[in-house]
Parts: C-alpha cells; structure tokens; sequence
C-alpha cells in the first residue's frame, strides 16, 4: 500500500474485538520497530507483549476506559533513558522520546496494514503503569498501544482533521 | 510497497546528486507529515524547507559536514511547546518530542518511497540553528533532513545492525 494510504487508513480505534491476533502479525509488527533508525543506532526502546489476564488488568488500571479493556492484548513502547543518545556537545538534550516515538509509530503503521487496529495513548498514570510492570527507573513507557480487531460495529473512521499545509510549513 | 520493505530499504544516505527535488515529491512528503498522529490532535509542528543558498549555507553551519552539504535541499523538523500536549493529570510530561518526531519518520519513510535519500540529524548546534532561522522560543528544531537523490556511486546501503527480537521485547 502506498505510505499516504496507510496514514490515512490509521485512525485511533476505540473498540475491539476480543478475537486473539495471530502471533505472525504480532512478529511483524514488532520486526518493523526492531528495523527503526534511532540516534547512533543506539536502539533505547524495550517492547512489553501484554496477554496475560491478570497484568492485562493491572495495566489497564493505568488507563481506565471501558473501550480500552475490549482489546485482546497491549504492546507497551518504552524507552531506556540508561543507553539513549543524549547531545552532550552542546546542550545535553535527550533523545530517547525521539527515538522510541518512531518505533511506536512504526507498530501503529504496521498494524494497520496487518487489518488490525490500535491507539496511541499516553495519557496512562505512570505510577500506575510502572508498578504494574514492575520497571526499572531507566526503563520510561512512552505509549500503550491497545491491539486487535476493529469491531466494525462500535468504531467508525472518522475524516482526519489537520492544519493546512500553509500552516505548517514555510519555504525559505 | 510493503512498510517492512519500505522500512528496510531507508537508511542513512550521506552523499547527494544536486539535482533539484520535484516540487510535487516535496508536497507527497509533507502530506504525509501533515496527516500524522499526535497528542490530542495538537498537531505540535512546524516543517521549514530549506533551499535558498545563502539561508542552506547557514544551516549548514550548525552541523558542519561536506556531505551535509551535497543535498540540494534540507527539511527542518519542528515542534511547538506552547501548544504541545503536556500530561497535566499526573507528572506533566510534555509529549511535543514524541509528536515531532512521529512527522519526522513519516518525512523519511515518504522520502524513501519517493525514491530520494535523507538522513536523520539531531546531531546540529542548537544555538547555530535557532540564530540561522532566527527561531521563536517555543519553537525548537528536533531534526534536520537532508533530501534529494541519492549519489548512488558514493553511497551504498549498509547492511542492517539491530538488536535481536529477544533483546526488546518481553512477553507477559
């Protein structure tokens, strides 16, 4: 499919069904975050495949929405502040969120184009979260992604609403 | 093209022809940044297109590298502070590098697709930058792309080095 198409087809999906995703999407999924580019190739991110019932729960503690608990399963992008490329040249900036927000869009492209759906979130309760996963201070999630079957019946693509080009971009 | 393809075939290309990059190839790529996902929607983002000589040369001082130089053009990635999404509810992480750099990664896989090379610089003198573009405050630079076509004669495509799956992620 051509990128702009899958980028349109993406769309936050807010109702599953509780189908389970067969594991050789999931692998695929995961195999185009493991390909991202990331500062010196440093690859700061670490990938959590929730199914458990009992931790499905507790995570989905962090994020209390009905919608959210329909998905089968969540993949849990976080990054690793202890290896990330920070530009200590000058002034010091991290790029961990950089570089884990490109592998966590990269899951949210490739499963769209697998048919399945997902949202980004990122308005969980850390705390929450952290305790649940039991993370080490390094180890930050940046996004939950709920992922599963669309249930075609609850959730309807809605038009993108974006800036216009004029204000976004300016020619120099 | 299929996006693990699309992912694998994008790498860092460090050498450029000078040919100009058709305007409409410039457009498809913006489209896709234009279209990505973030934070409420926020859309925290501003894309600067450099191809006027004098303003490119200055650009180009902020990361001072021959082949830096080649490119016959350089997009400059973005985000907004002032309307970036910060999580207010619980330790207000501000999302705007996570939402910029999901429109840079669109930038370069549309790049890719387009059949041109870029390459992802976070390595640049904040301070250069900023003066060269004479930057408000809340607006601040997260990458710099060269674009154009790739000088195939001087740059190949290296092999992929990643970590493996067992390395990042964890099944629970």
């Amino acid at each position: 499919m051509q990128l702009k198409s899958l980028i349109e087809s993406r769309y936050s999906v807010r109702a599953y069904l509780p189908n389970v995703v067969e594991r050789e999407k999931i692998n695929y999924i995961l195999e185009c975050a493991r390909l991202s580019p990331s500062a010196c190739n440093l690859q700061p991110w670490k990938f959590y495949i929730i199914t458990d019932p009992v931790l499905k729960q507790k995570v989905e503690e962090s994020y209390n929405r009905e919608w959210f608990k329909s998905a089968p399963m969540h993949i849990i992008v976080c990054k690793d502040t202890s290896i990330s490329w920070k530009r200590t040249a000058t002034d010091g900036k991290d790029f961990s969120d950089v570089d884990a927000a490109i592998a966590a869009e990269h899951i949210c492209l490739a499963a769209a184009e697998q048919g399945l759906g997902t949202c980004w979130i990122c308005n969980f309760n850390p705390g929450i979260l952290n305790k649940a996963l039991d993370l080490p201070q390094h180890i930050e999630a940046i996004a939950i992604f709920p992922v599963g079957y669309i249930n075609e019946e609850k959730s309807i693509s809605p038009a993108k609403v974006r800036k216009s080009i004029a204000d976004i971009t300016e020619w120099r």
